[in-house]
């Protein structure tokens, strides 16, 4: 089943009024902003990884989501499949290093085994405060897209990782992502929409603009890219395809300017879907918009 | 590595005063009781399993941890690796009829793919109410030790499950779990300790005692079997070394009279470590006390 097809399945249980209709990345119980992400051996980190830096993703992912709503990080929950003592060991202290790094706590978790040769599925669950951000519905024509960051990075990183030569600054972009919290925390009072940049730049600024009931134009031209992308290939639509930048995308007034550094990227319009230009010239949309995992 | 050890390196983590030192089943925060388990096929359930049950026993174990602190259930998360279209809508409707069944609601969750032919991995988290409930470590030297509803029905279950003939009713236990969530509430302000029974009635009292520090003694002819069980086959050792009861284990004063059924099965005093016997006759422990996994 496709995400999507499994959401709209899940979207006729009873739902509990904190879960926002199941439309975003967080919900809300009892004053807390809470998330929770898996991720896969081989579907969203590779094999080879350090166990370190699975720990540090598997952490990073959900307090970016966090990051998208202002909310600070508490504590965290983790369901962890028990493998060889090497890899749990450099887990361990690889979540320890990220947890201290965010100030964040262990709450709980659980531990499974796997069956012999299994992929590791980890997950974790991260408590925040309040939501100071409003949800990525509300985004209103006429406002400007933003992005924090440069874009594109991580995905120039996997293909690193994968065995192509390029900068050690792109691999650790996909190997340790930054979530923007503070830079959350600036915006989220501010902003109309908010939401952290997971699947691709183009994939989730057409979810921002699909729950906005908006249509969303995107220059290329605008798109903020490091030196070392640039030196690595600077390929704009890879990058705006490409998963696991965790920048947080803004929709807010046209005159908006950003306590923090951020660029302005497009804008949201009346009509549905995105749509891509390079300066003045307009760009067929590719056929994948993202990464879907 | 082993949980045990695994958990050690954990309780060096920065952890939540509402981890509570990570000695039990939930934690605590914002006055929430919160607990999570995952659940791995070929581990704890089997690839022939129907889905709506697999739903079920994803619920039911965690509910299971919540009614053992007297927390009433409030909502979930799931995490979820998306299949084919029968397995993942079979399994959406027995989430559905599992919630209903539970008056538990959905909060949010996160959907993820498996590299073909992985075995699934699921995970769930449940909240709710705030604990009334002592810790398991709360037992009292002289306190007897009690037991809700039958044991072994599921571990009977299990082997009907993997191709043994044997009455439903067992195979029904092992696949569709009754958390007991009526007597978790009525037991709570009464017990010293109570624990549900998830991997063998045996090994679990012997983590309750050891988390009190005291000794604890089982009479195997006290342990109540069910009618079918006993058709089945009737194996008392059997019956307390195997996993998936969720019944609710408690300690409570010699004098006890619990307001829910319940047998008394055994006494805590001091001492370390689980001792059997049958009737007056001493019984050597097994060379494994539960399932460990």
């Amino acid at each position: 089943m496709h995400e999507a097809d499994f959401l709209a399945a899940l979207r006729r249980l009873p739902l509990h009024p904190g879960a926002g209709g199941l439309t975003d990345d967080t919900a809300s119980l009892a004053g807390l902003t809470i998330t929770t992400d898996s991720i896969v051996e081989g579907v969203h980190f590779l094999r080879e990884d350090p166990p370190a830096d699975v720990a540090w993703k598997l952490l990073t992912v959900n307090l970016s989501d966090l990051a998208a709503k202002g909310a600070a990080p508490e504590a965290v929950l983790v369901n962890y499949p028990l493998s060889d003592d090497d890899w749990d060991r450099a887990f361990v202290a690889g979540l320890a290093e990220a947890l201290a790094a965010f100030r964040c706590t262990l709450l709980g978790g659980d531990t499974v085994s796997l069956p012999s040769g299994a992929p590791r599925v980890l997950s974790l669950t991260a408590f925040g405060g309040d939501a100071a951000a409003p949800p990525r519905s509300g985004a209103k024509s006429g406002d400007a897209l933003w992005v924090t960051g440069t874009i594109g990075d991580a995905g120039a990183g996997l293909r690193i990782a994968r065995g192509e030569q390029g900068p050690g600054e792109l691999l650790a972009a996909y190997r340790r992502p930054q979530p923007r919290l503070a830079e959350g925390r600036a915006l989220a009072p501010l902003v109309h929409a908010m939401m952290d940049v997971s699947d691709g730049l183009l994939l989730d600024a057409a979810r921002m603009a699909e729950a906005s009931g908006l249509a969303v134009a995107i220059d290329l031209a605008l798109v903020p890219l490091s030196d070392a992308y640039r030196a690595f290939s600077g390929e704009r639509l890879a990058a705006v395809t490409a998963g696991d930048d965790y920048q947080l995308l803004f929709a807010a007034p046209a005159d908006f300017a950003p306590p923090v550094p951020a660029t302005r990227i497009g804008g949201l319009a009346p009509g549905s879907g995105p749509s891509l230009t390079d300066g003045a010239r307009a760009v067929p949309l590719p056929s994948t918009l993202g990464f879907q995992h």
